[in-house]
């Protein structure tokens, strides 16, 4: 079973992947994976999930901090650096079991051979801790100077965020206290240097931040360290003095040591892993994607609160705002609620905070109940903009309608919601706010939806599906389904509470003022339209005229590219009118629904669909994989599974939409490829509280084990060539 | 009184421009405004109405037929022409009284002054036969051959239509026989030239066509004078033998010469002119843009056969197909009815005869009733392409919504045929086909129509308005508008039928299965969502969020343009997410439906969207004007006036809609132009059979008379500053 995550040479065209790939964090704070000496050129950040800022009108977005970790080498007056020396040799490692950052860095100088080695991590026990231990060693004598400090050169994509940034010192502290634009958030970066060598230690401030500069006459083979010990806190940390428990958590950190420190980090981890690790067995470049992937679900979310959520890039940026979208509800949830109820929990708590937002967002529009964010920050407002790629060819803004048209999202978030109340059987997910977003999502469906005469039937117009590349569209198989299940399961989330909470029942019918509503939902399902599979061809469309379009594929798609980063949707764009579609979507619909559509339906639409799928999102081949398992095609599953697992050990993913960077890590896939694993290949399923295996492992694997937690219990799932056994212990 | 358009130079940058401005015609052929030397690469043609020809996957268009008019000179053995020679004079000449193109040149050559001196005309008594009286002199004696004969270089488009083209000679005729690619129509070109000079006259063919060879020794000053009769007869024409036809006209043109072949066509031209010349006195300008306007009406209009209508650019060309779109309807209708009532007629049964097309555009988009094409052609089916302009930053076609979303054409045609009826008082127009296209309209509508429920009210969703810089818009209130009339008109149609036709009313109904969508459209009318001005400002949304797009001036949106051909419509085009309009589309409904709103509301509008407007269509300007009449503005809507009768003769217009030829002459603008004049200036009315005239004529006027027919009866109506008369003569 392998933890470790490795690239063994220095490429400077990876910097920035890597800067992802290597990412660590604690769901408060992600730290990229970049080397110690990086600074903003190189995106080196430690992003805040949660406190957004919005400067100069630009696009409002996540912080990114002052980094306390920068540490570089001036070796006789000049910086020694991978961006300043050829290495002869550098490893740069991710150790999973301990959520550990390393480097190790030899470079052959005039001076003799040099190296530096350096681990670092983001503390599971205290979130707003990172600490480091930074060794030197030189083959010969050298007067050298290790700078290091608190960086203030913050990458930003739509930044400066900070109007201020006051640095100092406090004790044998030093610090950078600096406020956001907007909202003048204060954000505190304390930092704690302990060594234990002779040194001469002067305090240097600049622009570019506070450092500490320690002289050393550095001696042969001795191996010189310093431990950092960085704390950020901000106001929103519920905490009533930022910077004294910030000075206090470094003052602390110092005096127990790292090794303590670690030990206190490690055992969280130990306890994370303990639940949610899976074990492959004859396959190891999955068992370790996997791995990797459940790593990344840990570090992005949310255990400590429940006021924020997972941004679609995690905590490796500020791309696509540091805004939560529907990802989170239809890939994440279900890791999170088979391994940590909680944290699940705490998902569901912010889209209930956010509720109003969805409301103001709805009025907005001219419908009534709740509309959420396609981008949604901390007050659950839209995030999102209408112009959100640029044209490659003019440079001009264009048109998109992800936030306006995009309005399954409200769907996503009652289906997951109801799903976690049924998981978890949790009455209290339903009466404390559960139950009022569902009735309000469903009012919204009910302002939105039209009645055809002509065909006596409500239909969904003008809409965009999972499948972003068609805009505008009518009668979206997916988002119709989708709507038809928010109004079923709020009308069972009214039954429920009028019957076992008959109070409440009557307290919330008054404050949303819903009875009408809930007529009128119930007359609307009855009759809202949902695409069939053709009765010859099995086919459902996924909109109206869909199979209108040009039956063109994806290479000859790909032949009429005129710019690399052009955007393959918009009205214009090169799949917007032929049968390309970028993610599965009614793909999605049949793994959501999966019970409702038959074996022969699923694989026929597999096989129509699947040539005509680009997997422009990272939300596509893991939803691929599950029907492909379903239908007793684990080996098609398999590639999909892979790609999704892989994405961001390899960085093979889209960089750009139009010109805008998109680049970070993929949450979704990350929880796509655990799906797939837990229920795709196990094939678990819980239905009417029994719980069932029924595996269908590809070729290669000998065996596949897991656990997991359902209603407060503890599961083992072991699977093996010839046998799936599933059991309580 | 000014008959004469005349251009005193010769510039080859506005070869293409004067084609259209000196374009001669009689409803049955245009002959573009081009010298009798210019060939394909001039765009020299005779257009045929009404026969259409798709090649090699193009897009289908009229048919242009080999030009019986071509006559160049060979000087000395070198070819003499404005191609090949400066001129030192030259005169074109338009003389609008009897449809005479005219022309005169003058070189100094090395063999002394040459001079050129041509007259033609597509006549008015014979629609198939072209006359030419073609001159020349010589200073000094010379060697000359006067090539003159069938040219088989034809301009087109999207050609060559022809899948051949036999030449040969008959008696003392040459001919051109071709057959179109798609439907093997025979169009049929014959030539007969006479002449009475001594000459050797050879006739010589190739590829280029059949030409004769006139070879003359020239003596100085004496004038050479040929004649030429060309005739063209296409399969379509209902005449059994049509090369005989062809024969027989230039054979008895010939015999009977061009003088009297001339005073015939000026008969017809003197008729046309009594019941249909405006004179404006005081503004000589004004008087003769009128004028040509009215011209151009007389020849494009289908004065002999209800089988075709007039297309967007009249018969000067290929441009939009030789289609026949909403302008014939709604902006050159009134002319005919109130001047030509016979070719209004012919109008309105063009669209009774398209009616199937209608339907099968209805079924084909999932609706019942008759969809009109938006480029219509003989059948009735939709020539408009889904991708009717190229962006001309990737040159890749772009998906235009004129085709499936301007669904006001099918009540424009409804609007007409009632106004027709109303304005004829003759019943048949109802009982012989009107009722049925009225009411296949309005079922077509109440298919589309959809409830929003929520609101309690029909919405009319997805369309294009007037403004096509709007794409897939709700609730356009000038569409809206127009469903609802077409709602009304068809309940009174009904109403009428079942009162004064009973047997044709149950014939009727019984043969399109009408009665339960009687009532359907009886409901829908009564709550029928139409945009009403705003309570505070009086403003009425063009469509719904019309006001939340940006407030950018055109001058702001002209800024932004990175290329002169760009579209300004479509998704991402410079307009679309602005204020900025296409053309008149609120003004249109209050225009059209002006008094059902009060003259403030109308001033108000007009304030308002008059500087958004960018007047991208011809169609525009006139509205403006007609609406600034109302409010009490004329002075306003002078220059609208002007603009609108001088488009054809500055030939200011958009020339490319994307990288698209969209040149010709602008038969709306020149019915608007008419209508500014009579409804505008004049103030004529006619309500409930009283007719009236509220005259506001533009400051410099003193004068403006004009006659029209109402009822079989003549009236004149003469204004002057002060005072207005109509009367019965």
């Amino acid at each position: 079973m392998n933890w470790i995550i490795e690239d063994k040479c220095f490429d400077k065209d990876r910097i920035i992947c890597n800067g992802n790939k290597f990412l660590t964090g604690n769901g408060y704070m992600g730290f990229r994976g970049t080397m110690e000496e990086f600074t903003k050129s190189e995106f080196t950040c430690c992003n805040l999930a949660g406190v957004y800022d919005r400067y100069d009108g630009k696009w409002r977005e996540t912080v990114n901090v002052p980094n306390g970790m920068f540490t570089t080498l001036i070796c006789e007056g000049k910086e020694l650096s991978l961006l300043t020396a050829e290495p002869a040799e550098h490893t740069q490692k991710l150790d999973l079991e301990h959520g550990l950052h390393l480097r190790k860095t030899l470079w052959h100088t005039s001076y003799g051979d040099i190296s530096v080695t350096a681990e670092r991590f983001v503390s599971l026990d205290n979130i707003h801790l990172t600490c480091m231990k930074y060794s030197v060693r030189f083959e010969k004598a050298c007067k050298v100077v290790i700078k290091t400090g608190i960086d203030s050169r913050v990458w930003d994509i739509n930044g400066p965020h900070f109007e201020s940034c006051d640095i100092g010192t406090e004790c044998q502290s030093i610090y950078a206290h600096t406020i956001t634009n907007e909202l003048k958030i204060s954000v505190e970066v304390f930092e704690r240097l302990l060594f234990d060598f002779n040194a001469n230690e002067t305090i240097v401030s600049s622009d570019d931040g506070i450092f500490r500069e320690i002289e050393i006459n550095a001696l042969p083979n001795i191996e010189y360290t310093i431990y950092k010990y960085v704390s950020v806190y901000n106001s929103n940390d519920g905490v009533d003095d930022i910077v004294a428990a910030a000075s206090h958590d470094v003052s602390q950190a110092a005096k127990f040591g790292y090794s303590t420190c670690f030990a206190a980090h490690a055992k969280r981890w130990k306890e994370r892993w303990n639940i949610s690790n899976i074990k492959i067995e004859g396959d190891e470049e999955a068992d370790i994607a996997l791995r990797y992937s459940i790593y990344h679900l840990q570090i992005i979310a949310p255990h400590h609160t429940d006021q924020t959520s997972i941004a679609a890039r995690g905590l490796s940026g500020q791309t696509y705002k540091g805004a939560v979208f529907w990802d989170t509800e239809m890939f994440l949830l279900p890791f999170y609620l088979y391994t940590d109820p909680q944290t699940a929990r705490n998902l569901i708590k912010y889209r209930m905070k956010t509720l109003e937002g969805a409301r103001r967002k709805a009025h907005e529009y001219g419908f009534r109940g709740a509309f959420y964010a396609w981008e949604s920050q901390e007050t659950g407002d839209d995030a999102c903009s209408n112009y959100n790629v640029a044209d490659v060819f003019t440079g001009r803004p264009m048109r998109t309608y992800f936030k306006d048209k995009q309005i399954h999202i409200s769907a996503d978030i009652a289906y997951a919601i109801w799903e976690t109340y049924e998981f978890l059987g949790d009455d209290s997910i339903i009466v404390d706010g559960g139950a009022e977003v569902i009735l309000e999502c469903a009012r919204f469906f009910y302002s939105y939806v039209y009645y055809k005469e002509d065909k006596k039937r409500y239909e969904i117009l003008d809409v965009i599906g999972t499948d972003e590349y068609h805009e505008r569209v009518n009668n979206n198989a997916f988002t119709n389904k989708m709507v038809y299940h928010t109004f079923d399961i709020a009308l069972k989330c009214a039954k429920f509470l009028e019957c076992n909470y008959k109070n409440e029942y009557e307290k919330l019918m008054d404050k949303i003022d819903f009875k009408d509503d809930l007529e009128n939902i119930s007359r609307v399902k009855k009759n809202l339209y949902i695409p069939q599979p053709d009765e010859t061809t099995g086919i459902i469309e996924q909109f109206d005229g869909y199979f209108k379009h040009e039956d063109c594929t994806l290479e000859q798609a790909r032949e009429r590219i005129l710019d690399v980063k052009e955007y393959w949707g918009g009205a214009n764009g090169i799949a917007a009118n032929t049968k390309i579609i970028k993610q599965a979507d009614v793909m999605l619909m049949l793994y959501l629904f999966g019970n409702e559509y038959s074996k022969t339906v699923k694989q026929k639409n597999w096989l129509y669909y699947e040539p005509k799928t680009e997997h422009g999102s990272s939300l596509s081949p893991c939803i691929y994989a599950l029907v492909a398992c379903e239908t007793g095609n684990s080996q098609w599953g398999y590639d999909y599974f892979m790609k999704t697992a892989n994405i961001d050990l390899t960085g093979e993913s889209k960089q750009f939409a139009g010109s805008i960077y998109i680049g970070g890590t993929h949450p979704a896939a990350s929880g796509g490829a655990w799906m797939v694993a837990v229920f795709g290949f196990a094939g678990l399923h819980i239905v009417n509280g029994e719980v069932t295996v029924s595996p269908k492992l590809p070729k290669k694997w000998e065996r596949l084990s897991f656990s997991f937690i359902y209603k407060g219990e503890e599961y083992m799932v072991d699977i093996t060539k010839t046998e799936g056994r599933v059991w309580k212990i």
